[in-house]
């Protein structure tokens, strides 16, 4: 008898950030579409820190949520504390962070799922491949059932192969708590992928009523509304606010004493960890020169008492941990519930991967999130929708979708990833992004939502409402562009009040709103358009700020995209080419570049490497051409 | 350093149905309590069915809140369904039964857990106990910290050594998806334990959505109030019906057909499972004569669209398991969300337990749940309860509380554990409760409300609001006692609609309750007594109806407790009682009785053994008393 009757379209593997955007997606595209997971109370689980975005992932929350994932529209449901980040650095790169319920969040995606049509969804551990010809044709679980299906979605998490250190005590586990997924690493390297090993790691969780909170400074929530989602109403809220402290000497005193019983510093741990989410044991050894490091201590859900420590993840002795954490202002008495810990884990090292996150190894399988090596909720949402969708698109005979690195900040994150891979765990960073005043929080929607739409992944409702915002800022754009404003004793003495100097001619509010001065308020109080849409205004007003380096960088990104559309063939050989350096050699080798323009965005391979490959390959369409 | 400062006064390994009402009991009884869980996410998690009460284990819940336990209070807080059940077989039997939302049902207790003062809660695995000179120390966790406690509640559930089973694919794990915890048994062994193996077992878990509820008969919730707790208002529920169906000829031939591929019937598993919860396998080949058996298809959560199959427990292979759903009516189509599995675990057979749970071997160590061979979460919570008040009596000097089993359901409980023992699964069952009329449902409140509230287990707003209770009682049936209703025309003319004979002097209205017939609404309509407490009447109703049962019944108790009034001393010497049959001598020897009336309760020891046991004693006293 069979288990799971005929065959799926498409299997996800793992429940977390990355599988459950993937496996919907998947389903909504109308694939049959089953998601495999190790423990059904753990799908979507925050397994480190409760918030969601801050620069770079915000806007990748956002760009999941204009494409049609769920990841914003949880986070808005299941918020406890909103903040604006970058307020002071302007509009352009404003962005929000939440502190989620975790409880409620996880809750949230696991009625999603359950509730999607076309989605099955099954507890159980996926423990091989099932891979014939170089082709994928399904999974095996733990039970020995085989599972067949046209594509699969690998999206494991620390689960792959976890092991986690407290001290020197090591044991194999998921995130503190579940079980691992120990079998499928052996099933990888037998398809001839190569897995490597990386570490992430959590910090301890306090009692809430064991903290001095009267002591500390409260950071509650933003007074100015918000929300993630284009499709959620911007809210407010109260209630749960977090408390920023710092650690001192004798929080480091204290860790400099007892390096000798870390896993890290005694060479137990041999997983490269989070670069930009170090242990605090690892900053206080590299920034030996400081005293202190700021620390924040937020509530991970209104269901218990759970206290998360930022920026104090470790993998010290748990009585270290106890002692390490009294040190801290407001903690003097503070009880922890559960030890911070750190987690190795078997990932496959994205290069590779084809730029649409199919492996070149086997067809048919797709990997995302920290499987590919990258850390972060939301870099694994953002890969499990893109693997999601591409499941489906290559399944249909479609071209799957690729998003270049001027189109969003998926584009940069997946590029990066199979044509630099990454040795470390990969986090996204707007300093990644050389196109970033495209690349906007404010303007994801009007960048990916068409795309959304064309996918199937935007309902008639989400559509209209998008479409209608949009024509509300061209409206008021078009508007600006035609209202000439005179230079009166009441404009000028405004425009001197704000230190600008008044025009001599009549100018168009548009012309005055380019003044980095002219913030939309003044303008609205200018000109007297206090009554129209705020949000379409500040749309309008960063459009117009930035349009002379918008329109630069523009036409920077259109010299570079010749270089990728000049395509490299499935298989090229690089020997073929003359003159490549042995070293640019390799690592074209490796990377198997589809364009030219991923070969050159290797590091290593220089421009005369290209130019030898562009000259290959134009000899080669000569021939062919007249062949 | 040290992890966990100081001497704890009780600690508590466990944070299931038992160590929750333990933890909660030593801590509201002002000891310094700790509780150690292997995963804070799974504290009160209902592993198999998510139902509270029924016949007898209502009773036992009752009683835990009689007492100041919780297990009522939470599943007041967390009913979907509510359900009144013998109601025809007369007030005195009747009981209720919930279907909760096994998800807020954890989060409450976990909320509680994390707000009781005294309470600490702790994310570890016990690996150790730590014994010295055969009284306890503390316990040591799996990172090597030793925690140091003057009293130990075990509440280790199936996860203690737990191995599940899926057809013939067996693999070390606590309820599935959680983790087991191996290395304790062997610490219990090192004591000097017999450690031996029982086996329980779940149902597959269904997608709601998958099931044709359209067709199936539905059972919604009663349409009168109803509540578990003396402390909660009484309640209706709406919109989570369950759905009773049966099994037929093609679910049996499916299951004898692969009888092959079941660890129960190869030999695989050991353990012996709950002779009143079995598989449905081993119902189709224990009763080959019936061609089908009850099922009840039951929602798990508001916040998922999980479904309980009840009665339909099953270790066969996943395989099977799908088929044999989808022979079911409603559930041809139906997607299985989690396979059903055996677990089999250790237990320490309970006969090596004082009547107050505490081990014999090691002095301050106590037993709970289904550490002690029960299966059901009112067992385990009734015992966790006993075990920590127990825990903090002797902590104190004070005698230990002993249930008599005239005085509860969890008197008898505890009373068949550690004299009769158990070789499987224990279950509470009205049927071995000798003085069940004396034990109702309806004054749980009356027999342990008194003794909860010296303990410390009952605030003064619950007291008051139970001495109020009491009051208006006593004060009805004193009224009732009073009130002389005479043969009038109306008065004659109802009770001949009634089928009862109208009398030919006044009787009191008292005298009338007695009358089968005259049931409380009756009497209220015959002597304009609709405006009394109804609550109240129902309870005189009963308290007179059974007042002649239960003077009988009280004198029979008077006559037993004699015997349980004589102490075999600790440490007595059966060999030096001459003429006992071996048999009777090696039963004795292993439960090692407190008392006469124990000893005569242990399976084998006659009428003429107490009779010698009594002589011995006799003969002793008097020699002491002349010494």
């Amino acid at each position: 008898m069979e288990s799971f009757e005929g065959i799926y379209d498409v299997v996800v593997v793992g429940g977390g950030h990355g599988g459950c955007e993937a496996a919907l997606a998947s389903a909504r595209m109308g694939a049959r579409t089953l998601l495999l997971n190790l423990h059904l109370e753990n799908a979507a689980l925050m397994a480190c820190n409760p918030s969601m975005g801050g620069p770079a992932k915000g806007h990748l929350i956002r760009e999941v949520d204009a494409l049609g994932g769920f990841q914003a529209r949880v986070t808005d449901r299941t918020t406890l504390q909103l903040r604006w980040l970058n307020t002071s650095k302007g509009p352009a790169v404003r962005t929000l962070r939440a502190q989620c319920d975790l409880v409620q969040y996880h809750l949230a995606f696991r009625m999603l799922l359950e509730t999607t049509q076309n989605l099955e969804v099954h507890q159980g551990e996926v423990t091989d491949l099932w891979v014939e010809q170089g082709r994928i044709r399904g999974v095996r679980t733990a039970l020995g059932d085989p599972i067949e299906a046209r594509r699969v979605v690998l999206a494991a998490g620390t689960y792959l192969a976890g092991v986690a250190h407290i001290g020197l005590h090591r044991f194999a586990s998921g995130p503190l708590g579940e079980l691992p997924a120990s079998r499928l690493s052996d099933s990888l390297r037998r398809e001839g992928f190569r897995v490597e090993r990386l570490k992430t790691g959590t910090t301890p969780r306090l009692h809430a009523d064991t903290v001095d909170w009267a002591s500390l400074p409260l950071q509650e929530s933003d007074p100015e509304p918000g929300a993630f989602s284009h499709f959620s109403p911007k809210r407010t809220y109260q209630g749960y606010p977090c408390a920023q402290i710092r650690t001192n000497r004798r929080t480091h005193d204290l860790i400099r004493a007892h390096l000798d019983r870390s896993p890290l510093f005694t060479g137990v741990i041999q997983g490269v960890g989070p670069r930009y989410c170090p242990s605090i044991e690892d900053k206080v050894v590299r920034f030996p020169e400081r005293d202190s490091h700021p620390v924040f201590l937020e509530p991970l859900s209104a269901t218990n008492r759970e206290i998360y420590v930022q920026n104090l993840s470790t993998s010290l002795p748990y009585d270290v941990q106890v002692a390490l954490v009294r040190t801290l202002p407001g903690c003097e008495r503070a009880k922890v519930l559960k030890p911070g810990y750190a987690i190795e884990y078997d990932y496959l090292p994205p290069t590779q991967l084809e730029p649409w996150l199919e492996t070149k190894g086997v067809k048919g399988l797709f990997c995302a999130g920290q499987t590919n090596g990258t850390s972060g909720y939301e870099e694994a949402a953002s890969q499990g929708l893109l693997a999601g969708i591409n499941a489906v698109r290559t399944l249909r005979g479609e071209d799957p979708v690729v998003l270049g690195r001027h189109e969003a900040y998926l584009g940069v994150l997946v590029d990066d990833l199979v044509t630099k891979g990454t040795q470390e765990p990969y986090r996204m960073l707007t300093s990644r992004c050389e196109h970033r005043l495209l690349l906007r929080h404010d303007n994801a929607d009007r960048r990916l939502a068409p795309l959304g739409r064309r996918l199937g992944l935007l309902e008639d409702r989400d559509w209209a409402l998008l479409t209608e915002r949009w024509r509300r800022q061209d409206d008021l754009e078009e508007r600006l562009q035609a209202l000439r404003v005179a230079p009166t004793d009441r404009v000028r003495s405004l425009l001197a009040s704000w230190d600008t100097p008044a025009p001599e001619e009549p100018l168009t509010a548009k012309e005055l709103l380019r003044r980095p001065q002219i913030t939309w308020d003044r303008l609205a109080e200018l000109c007297g358009l206090e009554g129209e849409d705020r949000e379409a205004g500040e749309y309008v007003a960063v459009e117009t700020k930035y349009q002379g380096y918008v329109e630069r960088q523009e036409r920077q990104v259109a010299r570079m995209r010749r270089f990728d559309e000049v395509p490299l063939p499935e298989g090229f050989d690089f020997r073929s080419v003359p003159g490549l350096l042995t070293e640019s050699l390799t690592k074209l080798e490796r990377v198997r570049p589809r364009t030219l323009g991923q070969a050159g965005r290797i590091s290593g391979v220089t421009p005369a490497d290209l130019q030898l490959l562009w000259a290959t390959l134009e000899v080669r369409r000569r021939r062919d051409s007249r062949g």
